[in-house]
């Protein structure tokens, strides 16, 4: 018997278990698998573009299995219309990150589908129940990718965030890539885990496979947040967003020095070059300070099972009298 | 039944849950409540002052039940001779913090002591497990006062550090003051928790009513980690570390200028000035960002049972299937 939640119930999955929908990487494949496996697969949609977004939909529905599916959305990023759009494929539901997710709320809750907001505080939790949010989840600073510059951990973050939600379902993000993990993140009221940086590393994940490579052979130690990587690359991300890494040349040069890089359109095009020339990675490694635990690529479809039977191993451990 | 941990076998205790031995703070009447109420009591000895080690461990003896007990040092401020007085009154377990343990590990093992050593990144916790740590306490930097300035987060970091050190029993340290955050730390493999701020709001702590109530009442946003306080009061601290402290006036004044504050001998008169006419705490007020969770004053005795009751009930609601 797996283990039960007010996630679980709600989606119709098998397991308290959420594909965190990482901009470009969490595409139709993986998404598809993580739904397959049992968890709840969201697409990582990003701006929504609509070439990609109709590519990944239908790579989605040859993989999902008919299983219960959503899509995510960074807010600052989106307009309407690509909401829209994705409404009309009848996702389960939409998640919405980094922004203000009221002009899209009603949206999306008129289509039937699930409103899912991440947080990274207290207030952005008030806002996000006061929105009539279905599940909110609580992001961490352990996490890989972005997140808000002055974070909360995920640990101390989540009870905090379920008694101010209850009784709203709150997944927890940031730093899970295990079963323990995933126990954890009950043990501590939330109804389930989001997990981005354990499914990078999977057969499915869109990532290039050196960064899957980087993701299995990484340490936490190694991981930093930086607006450097978003910057130099021309990024648009709001400055009270930075994202962790894994480590990077540029990283290096110009740690610390935010606003001179700002300056500096030497600096840019030389990242560019050095992507041309393939001296460094096309875009950042994302990763976050679970990549200790990651020590293989795993099909995401078998990895939500692994991870489930690791929780519920877990909690029988810690229950021993 | 309690739950049971290679922890509580170890010491014979009851409870999977130690005091941190905060300097000062966790003097013997805290920690002695600690141990009355089934968890491990842990004197913060801090740079193992004659006077107030003999004092608190007469309150200890007292207050104690001649339940089990230890005391904690900071490894960077001790000497041999400190460690030596505090075994000539059998604790059984004696922890250091932040600095090289080995020099005191060989005196502490050959009086039959249980050596505890709190580590902050895996290098360290590979050192303790080297070393003979019979604990070993990963330590999150969401905890309150001093820590790595680039440290982990509790989460991601406890389940590696338990893989680490196995069969070594790991504590979890940092963002827990409910029984979910100890029911987390054991699902993550810990063999029990670790907490220090939670225990400053209580009935025996040796802190001034205002910084007990500013623990109530404060928010964990409100809490950050820095330097600015250490400098300031002229305290040693070695610049590798940080203390996660409530707001303060001079910390809003000098955040992120810890040069320039090191170089002002005015600034240092102007806290003993402020200090001394009552304008500001004497001490910092160390919290950690597991504030959110602590609303109320209980003594730590009956603390110790509520937090194991909670963390079982977390436990069994987690585990439903």
């Amino acid at each position: 018997m797996a283990l039960s939640t007010a996630f679980t119930e709600l989606f119709g999955v098998e397991h308290p278990i959420a594909l965190a929908p990482m901009g470009g990487s969490a595409g139709g494949a993986l998404a598809g698998a993580v739904s397959r496996g049992g968890g709840l697969g969201l697409l990582g949609s990003g701006d929504g573009d609509r070439d990609w977004l109709a590519r990944e939909l239908s790579v989605l529905a040859d993989e999902g299995a008919g299983r219960p599916w959503g899509v995510g959305f960074l807010t600052w990023q989106i307009e309407i219309g690509a909401v829209a759009r994705a409404l009309e494929h009848r996702p389960m539901a939409v998640m919405l990150s980094f922004g203000d997710p009221s002009p899209f709320a009603e949206r999306i809750h008129n289509a039937g589908a699930a409103l899912i907001i991440q947080v990274t505080d207290l207030e952005e939790a008030r806002r996000a129940v006061d929105l009539g949010a279905d599940v909110i989840v609580a992001q961490g600073t352990e996490g890989g990718g972005h997140g808000a510059r002055h974070g909360r951990s995920t640990l101390p973050f989540v009870p905090v965030v379920a008694d101010l939600a209850a009784p709203v379902p709150v997944l927890a993000a940031g730093g899970i890539a295990d079963g323990r993990g995933v126990a954890a993140a009950l043990a501590l009221g939330a109804a389930g885990a989001l997990l981005g940086t354990r499914f990078q590393a999977t057969t499915e994940a869109l990532v290039a496979p050196a960064t899957a490579k980087a993701i299995v052979e990484g340490r936490g130690e190694e991981t930093e947040r930086n607006r450097v990587l978003d910057i130099v690359r021309g990024s648009q991300w709001p400055p009270q967003y930075t994202a962790r890494t894994l480590g990077h040349p540029f990283l290096d040069e110009w740690r610390g020095r935010e606003d001179a890089l700002l300056a500096s359109p030497h600096a840019r095009q030389a990242y560019r070059d050095a992507v041309a020339a393939g001296k460094i990675p096309a875009l950042p490694q994302w990763a976050g300070e679970s990549v200790d635990l990651i020590n293989d690529l795993p099909s995401a479809a078998d990895l939500v099972g692994t991870l489930a039977a690791q929780a519920e191993e877990a909690l029988a451990r810690a229950g021993r009298r």
